[in-house]
């Protein structure tokens, strides 16, 4: 039998911890049996949340964990102070071994600082991208970097490239990813300094399949498997499409709600919309890995719910078993030799 | 009686050319009796389509021009040497006075090129940004810029935000707006080097009414009036707005369709949800003017229909009589001074 993949879960992080999130983490521990959850934050609280659920106790240990970084605090600081908090533990487990990789629905800033001063980096890799993966109409596509740090390098998003591309067909089983290059037009001339600079790099790697650029009306058809881009361009897409997803689901609540005989008809539509909806909703794909770090760090959204706890608990069987981050370094290592 | 409100009509330009185009000016002219039309481009086509309409022959006129300028065409080039075409007949229409304004739903790239290079910039303005008007969940915002020349600089952005509340207040009549600029965060530090330098000119601007960053989540919501941003960031907010609520709308209809019950339900609910989703249309609100020239361009969506076309030309009343390039020169003038 293979080894276990243990994973290191913040239970103080986000807006409904610890309930939801220690029920996830059981709910991952019942799902599958190669994987092994530390519980880490205070242990009367998770205790008391353990009690409503039965699990195996041989793969699910608590870890106690005094503090809590707060989602305002600025991170540099919390990660440097806060010794004992949750996510400071979470990370020193991945650094010495104890564990393969963590999951936190906690202050964003303090995992990406921590990531990087804790964690650190792999040899070569320039910086971690934050990679959720985002819905599209016939699947999902793995959108990066929509970390903290803006202003990236063309260099940079080679390695985005590189490194999504490999996640992408090891842990969520795409054939040869097409690599996309968020753009405002598709012809090669069109873009900004760094889309410019970033374009030739993509079309001369021999290790990712570069399709060209991909405008952002047409990344919700799918038109990528790998969307790259910096920080901040990254940022608006994911924010546009949780926010115009949102404020559409309202609009049509409203119109349904509006006369008696759209009430009646609501009724008899909700079940099917609710399931062709389903698929695209950001929830419903786990946390965002931040890439190229000497472990796997999952950052799942601030208002997780156990299914986004459960699912991102999961992905890490996927990314340990399939090595990534032996690949990463192979192709890093290859570009920095 | 005020002066009459001549506005010169690209006929040729966009998919639905000239039909489409011909229809929408023939509406605008019989929906308000301060405007009159030039409707440019072939004539012999022109003509023929207006045989199907009945409007005051003396507020519409044709101007013949030969040529066309297509959308795939370099634009640089097709501006200088198409002297002959539509948009460029449109664009010395409106510099030598004859008309107040032009719509095109043609080539965005000559629209931008030839309002700079025929109808020329407003002296002290720098860069003449492209502000369509984008719903939102309350009513719309302005976008600006989402034009072609991206990596903008913060003096530029500072005078983006000051003609899109012009515009906003004057032809829109929305009251002292808000002016956010688009941001991966609402703190004041947050952002890239160029949101950095242009949050404390926004700041320290008496004439406009900033209310700070605004988050890419926030902006279906409505949490800003004026969204001040550059042309790549604006045109990943534009496009999906647009990708996103297209691919919902698809993913609705599916689910409507996917059973018996649903699609019974589906007759009774598609009346109410067609009302509350049309005021959620990026084609419900005109065309987006291209401000800071020395007269009025408008571009229109390239798939117009002759509503677009109406509405856009309506449009450019307010911007005459509201004597809106009076009020972007005060300004300007007021800061290079």
């Amino acid at each position: 039998m293979a080894e276990m993949v243990k994973v290191a879960v913040d239970a103080m992080g986000g807006d409904n911890a610890p309930g939801e999130i220690v029920k996830g983490a059981v709910e991952a521990v019942n799902a599958d049996r190669r994987v092994k959850v530390f519980l880490v934050g205070r242990e009367p609280a998770i205790r008391e949340e353990l009690k409503k659920y039965t699990c195996d106790g041989d793969r699910l240990e608590i870890v106690h964990a005094e503090e809590v970084i707060e989602t305002a605090e600025p991170p540099v600081m919390a990660i440097r102070r806060k010794k004992d908090s949750s996510i400071v533990k979470c990370m020193n487990m991945v650094k010495d071994g104890t564990c393969d990789a963590m999951v936190s629905a906690g202050s964003t800033g303090a995992v990406l600082v921590g990531g990087q001063v804790i964690v650190g980096r792999i040899k070569g890799v320039e910086r971690p991208p934050l990679a959720p993966l985002i819905p599209n109409a016939k699947g999902v596509s793995l959108l990066l970097d929509c970390g903290a740090n803006v202003d990236a390098r063309a260099s940079q998003l080679l390695q985005f490239a590189k490194m999504g591309s490999i996640y992408m067909e090891s842990v969520i089983g795409v054939k040869n990813p097409r690599v996309g290059l968020v753009n405002i037009g598709v012809e090669e001339e069109k873009g900004n300094a760094l889309t410019k600079e970033t374009y030739p790099l993509l079309l001369n790697c021999p290790e990712i399949n570069f399709i060209g650029n991909v405008e952002a009306r047409d990344i919700p058809e799918g038109a990528a498997d790998v969307l790259v881009c910096e920080a901040f361009a990254g940022n608006i897409v994911l924010k546009m499409l949780e926010g115009v997803s949102s404020v559409l689901v309202g609009k049509i609540k409203e119109g349904m709600m509006s006369s008696l005989k759209s009430k009646l008809g609501a009724l008899l539509v909700k079940p099917a919309l609710k399931k062709t909806l389903k698929g695209f909703s950001t929830e419903e794909y786990g946390g965002a890995p931040l890439l190229g770090l000497n472990g796997l760090v999952v950052k799942t959204h601030g208002s997780s719910k156990a299914i986004e706890i459960q699912h991102s608990v999961l992905q890490c069987i996927a990314f340990k078993e399939q090595n990534i981050n032996e690949k990463i370094k192979e192709q890093i290592v290859l570009e920095t030799s």
